[in-house]
């Protein structure tokens, strides 16, 4: 047989994994959807108390509970009938609807929504057109959501809480003793700006988001104590002017739009800062290379797949641009995972 | 933040990593799906030279590409407009068309197969019932594939290219020395009878399959000058006797079916054996405790998806089954990967 390089034998695993992949993830994205982890963070469960709960029939049942299992989701005493299954560690805090923890809301919205668009990845890679709701001249998923405040409320709470670790990360890491005030352009639910004011006492923050999102924002900046420290501002941050601020910042905004709108956003925040203000990226940065972050690289897919012209960007890309609307120098600040800052100062 | 036993500080991201493995696993299958390999396994190409030949849009092309190359399976120099793509060293042995250890057939199925049936897992999870083409009253994709000669074949070389590890692993790991005949029932293109026979100069090997598949097996195994060697025997092996043999082998096939008809094919094997002969089983057998073999467990869920009835076992499993068929003993041998074979004598 054949050898790589390293003189390993070259061996298909790599391959199989990754294509096969989609059954694992799949699998884990019918539990969430199911409620299953949010069950068995109250008690373990046997596999015919799961089967009642969930409403699953007979025939895959312990295929599927002893998958999440061999996965490391879930844990088991006892086997088939005598099993006794309960949350992993991780699954327990992070896949637990009623915790706040809960990051469940992203892998929801892949189950119900973006596997199946992923399956028209070819068509979009052929045409440069989305492959979301839109594609067949349906209505735009945003229209539908923002109509419907529960909807609203749910979707709200599931995007903050994905970015969650990442605005505690910077909340907690930069260096805010030269500033007094901060914008969060696209604030949603108000996540960052709450995580500031709370690690930063002397930060006065404004949370700028679209109207219906106002009312979530308020109720979340009550729940923490923060309405003296937090505003909640109503705003497009394409047709109004961005609130004056020392920092601006924006969090998986800018890879929504396209170049022109970037600049359009670059240039606003340049406007809405002082000198020596700092507009703040909070995204997936692509490596320079564009060889190393490959979430960061598929999330410029999923751009393609959700939006007409959206993509992600590399820290250099982002250089150009701020340079271009006149800002003096950028940074990047790394935060979890994929995810880092980049920061452009007037 | 709340840590998890070992103390380290809880973490999201194999959570994320699965829940939206999808993305990676969708981006390869589409790779695949487009022969992207097999023409890098030519020559490096530019990105505009790989959108030439794929037919690709601008707006993606370097997303698309970069993302290979971030998860491992291309090579790249210079950057976008100055790249040079190539094959990374598995890649170009598993995933060029053009070479016998080809794997993708499998990957080109899921690509167009598979990802959306398992779309539906939590229907099927719900239901008890496949998920393919016959859901909607559809044909069942067998017989589609075998009314014409052109797609049997491709069909027959990929579930040969996924196997052949296997079956190379089997035919010089097994000690045939007690033996002089195998008989390998649903053999397909012979790909196991020619190892064993290539592997094991005394063995005389019998392909037994449906007669559709008898003229690519017969090419086959002239391919290997191995006509005198490999008996290719047409047959229905649940409507024919299966030819007498001292090995009687089936790769794949138990997994198809129900308990009952597991049992109908386990026997039958009994009564073409000797006294001493062996049925051997080779499959992604689940480990006994039903907690390791992740990629065993989901292809049993992929026979819920698949088939009316079939699933896959642990070698305990297979134990009770044989022993009620008459064998004396079992044995499990590990074989690639997620693979083994179950070993039962009479």
């Amino acid at each position: 047989m054949k050898t790589t390089t390293q003189n390993q034998p070259a061996n298909p695993s790599k391959i199989m994994q990754i294509g096969m992949g989609f059954w694992a993830s799949k699998t884990l994205l019918t539990a969430v959807n199911m409620n299953l982890f949010t069950h068995l963070a109250e008690k373990p469960l046997s596999g015919k108390e799961i089967q009642s709960k969930l409403g699953l029939h007979t025939r895959s049942l312990y295929d599927f509970l002893d998958t999440l299992v061999a996965l490391g989701f879930l844990k088991r005493t006892g086997i088939k009938e005598t099993a006794l299954y309960s949350n992993a560690d991780d699954t327990n805090i992070f896949l637990d609807k009623n915790k706040p923890s809960y990051i469940g809301g992203i892998l929801e919205m892949s189950n119900n929504r973006l596997f199946s668009f992923w399956n028209n990845l070819e068509e979009g890679l052929k045409t440069g057109l989305p492959q979301c709701e839109t594609k067949n001249g349906g209505k735009p998923i945003f229209e539908a959501i923002y109509a419907d405040p529960k909807k609203l409320k749910e979707f709200v709470h599931a995007m903050g809480g994905v970015q969650m670790g990442n605005f505690i990360a910077f909340a907690k890491g930069f260096d805010f003793s030269n500033y007094k005030t901060l914008c969060d352009i696209g604030g949603a639910g108000g996540n960052l700006s709450a995580q500031v004011a709370m690690n930063n006492q002397h930060m006065h923050c404004t949370t700028f988001d679209l109207p219906p999102v106002a009312p979530i924002a308020k109720e979340n900046m009550a729940i923490f104590n923060l309405n003296d420290r937090v505003s909640v501002v109503s705003g497009d941050f394409f047709t109004d002017d961005f609130p004056k601020a020392d920092v601006i910042t924006m969090g998986n905004v800018l890879h929504d739009w396209g170049k022109d709108d970037k600049k359009t956003l670059i240039n606003k925040a340049y406007q809405a800062l002082p000198n020596g203000g700092a507009l703040v990226i909070i995204e997936n940065i692509i490596d320079d290379t564009r060889s190393e972050n490959a979430f960061g690289l598929m999330m410029s897919l999923n751009m393609m797949i959700e939006t007409p012209e959206g993509y992600d960007f590399t820290a250099s890309d982002f250089d150009e641009l701020a340079k271009e609307a006149g800002f003096k120098s950028t940074t990047v600040m790394p935060l979890t995972g994929p995810t880092s800052a980049v920061i452009a100062i007037k």
